[in-house]
Parts: C-alpha cells; structure tokens; sequence
C-alpha cells in the first residue's frame, strides 16, 4: 500500500468518479480491449474527455498525449490507489434485512472483501450459509481474536450510534453504514455512508420535477 | 402535485441534500421540536448555515429573516417538492439477494411506497412473505393491470440493461438501478442509481489514504 502521489488535493467528486472508472476499466479488460482514449471514458461516464485527463492528473498522468491509455495497466494503478490491491476482513453489525443480502452477497470476495461474521441481538433467529452468526455479547472477544479492517453497521437507525461507538472503542477505524443516520465518529475513523432512502428520494423528486416540467 | 417554482435551475448538490434536510426535519418532528434554525440545520448536514439559506432561497425561502423555520411545516413543504405527498407502486426484478433485502423491508410502506411485486426468471425459487414472486414472462400481463409507478431493478449486472430496455417499452417511467452498470435510457426515463461496490471503493480509498498521511 505505498503510493506516491499527492492525494490531500484531490477532490470529493474526483474520488466518487475513481471507483466508476475502476469498474468501467474492468469491465473493458474483460472484454478483452487493451487501449483507451480519454474520450472513450468520457463517453462511458458522462464526462467531457478533458475532466477525465484532469482527473488522472491528480494522481500523476498514466497516459501518454495522443496515445490513450493502456487498460489492465490504468485499471491496476487506480486499484492501488483505491486500496483493491489489499484482501480486508470485515464483520456486520445487525441480522436484518439489508445485514443478511450483504452477508449473501458472494460478489464482495471476489473484490478481496471478506465478510467473515455477522453480530445481532438476536443470533438464534438468524442463520447464514457458511458465515457464523454471533451476539452482540461476543463483538468485544471476536474482534481481539480476529483483526478486523471494516464494520458494516446494518442496525436499525435508532441503534446505529451505539453500535458505532462500541466498534470505535474496540479499535475499529473504518465502517461502512447502512443505517439512515449521520455518525458521530472521532477524526482518525473512516465512514462511508449509504443511504438508500434518500436515493429514493431523489427518484421522486425527478419523477415530480419531471411531472411539472411536462 | 402542483409545485410553484423554477426547479428547472436547481444544482445536483441541493438536490442531494434535499432528502437529508427532509429526513432530518421529520427526525425533530418526531422530537417534538417545533422552530429550527438554519443554523441548527446547518450543523446536523455538516454545511454552513448560509448553505441552508441559499439552498432553501431556491424554493422561493421557507423562513423569515431572524426567526427561523417551523419544523412541520418546512418537512411538509420539502416532502411536497420531493414528491412524497403521493403513494407510489412499485415492482422490484431480481430477486437475488438485494431484491429480496428490498422486498422484506417494511420502512418503505411508511414512506408511502408499495412494493407490489417481484419478478425473477426462477421464481419457483424465491418466498417473499406477503409479496406475489412472478416469472419474468409475466411481466408485460401484469403491468398492463397494474399501474407501477416505479420499477426496481436488482437483478446480475449482464441482466440489467435488457431488462431495463423491457420495462421501458412496457411503459415505465422511473427506475431505481441497484445494478452496477450505467444504464441507457430515454430522456424521459428517470434512472437513479444506487452503486454499493462504488460506495465500498470511497471507503477503501480513504483507508489507503489515511494510511499513507499518518
């Protein structure tokens, strides 16, 4: 994980594209194809060619002028910088609905993401194929045992702080939240936030927008 | 559904934070706080309170000058503008994992939006409790007889995009994409897209880069 660039200046919105150009560039090598324009991005993310160069500038370059970019070789420098290079151990904190599809969910060890226990309040209801159900009682001795890179907090919303400061006391600095809350967590933890409702939200505002328009 | 305003000039960004302002004013509501200044709003979405301001000045203001908003009435003026004052029919296809996490969440029903039906090329396979599952080659019957305001689709990535191009032609209008693939559709389709992979990408990003600051 040593990379050498300068990433302090990079943007919020350069960093929600990096992953959108990672799995664009994925998706084209398995497709076989070997270069890439800048514009052909552009195009596949509905971008302008010169942001996607300005883009890359952030990180140092990759491409040549006038020559386009070589595709597992782009693909491989944005996975570095993305952290994808790295295999991580993670945990789900809550058994519900959205705990249990992530839990199922078999694309994420493909990425080196492994899920490999879930904590509820209520282990006995919940069971999993081949990932071990715990209560909330065992989060403190699981997480001494087995070293752990991210929580996924998939609680209900009123539990979620809770939930976060326990992982937080226990060492965790990175957690990936389902719930539909802001967490207040100290500066050195990392938290990435999906909120599903109010992607559903924006639908309708669209869809009203749209109606209005009309 | 009849909104008096010039939407047409409204930014990505307010629209963005328009259900976290929503969700937040409901939460206060729920409280029972009853006046809420921009900058208390300010503080709870981590922005300036004269983000507020110009955000809700878009909108035609909401407040007056030094005495800030009523809590239900704004959350009721905003839940209007995001077009969450109507009930919404929805249909899910895929009913993988994710599918079946969105069909057995019973939050949305109190939000006003009904999940009607799933669609699956096996649907012998999948139990949803108190939702029919019908086989794909169902679907063209079954919206001609059922009004869908919204379609979700949460099948394979490979999938997608045929499927999309199926409910369009069968009429629908609004399509909540949890697919990892950028859909093409007309402009008169609103496609809102919810990218988990991209999301856990962000997180892994800012570890990588944490790691190499400290």
């Amino acid at each position: 994980m040593s990379i050498t660039n300068t990433k302090k200046t990079v943007s919020e919105a350069v960093i929600k594209r990096l992953p959108r150009y990672y799995r664009c560039l994925l998706n084209l090598e398995h497709l076989g194809m070997n270069k890439v324009s800048s514009k052909n991005l552009a195009e596949m993310l509905d971008i302008t060619a010169s942001q996607v160069r300005q883009d890359f500038c952030c990180f140092g370059g990759f491409g040549q002028q006038g020559y386009g970019y070589v595709v597992p070789k782009l693909r491989e420098a944005l996975g570095e910088i993305l952290g994808l290079n790295s295999n991580y151990n993670l945990i789900i904190v809550g058994g519900g609905n959205i705990g249990r599809a992530l839990a199922n969910y078999r694309g994420f060890k493909n990425d080196g993401f492994n899920i490999n226990a879930v904590f509820d309040i209520n282990p006995d209801a919940i069971h999993i194929d081949g990932i071990p159900v715990f209560g909330m009682e065992s989060l403190s001795d699981y997480l001494k045992n087995n070293p752990t890179d991210i929580a996924i907090i998939a609680t209900q919303r009123i539990a979620a702080q809770s939930v976060c400061n326990t992982l937080v006391e226990l060492g965790i600095r990175s957690i990936w939240n389902f719930a539909p809350v802001k967490l207040e967590a100290p500066q050195d933890v990392v938290v990435e936030n999906i909120n599903m409702i109010e992607s559903l939200f924006v639908l309708t505002y669209r869809m009203t927008n749209k109606t209005t328009e009309s």
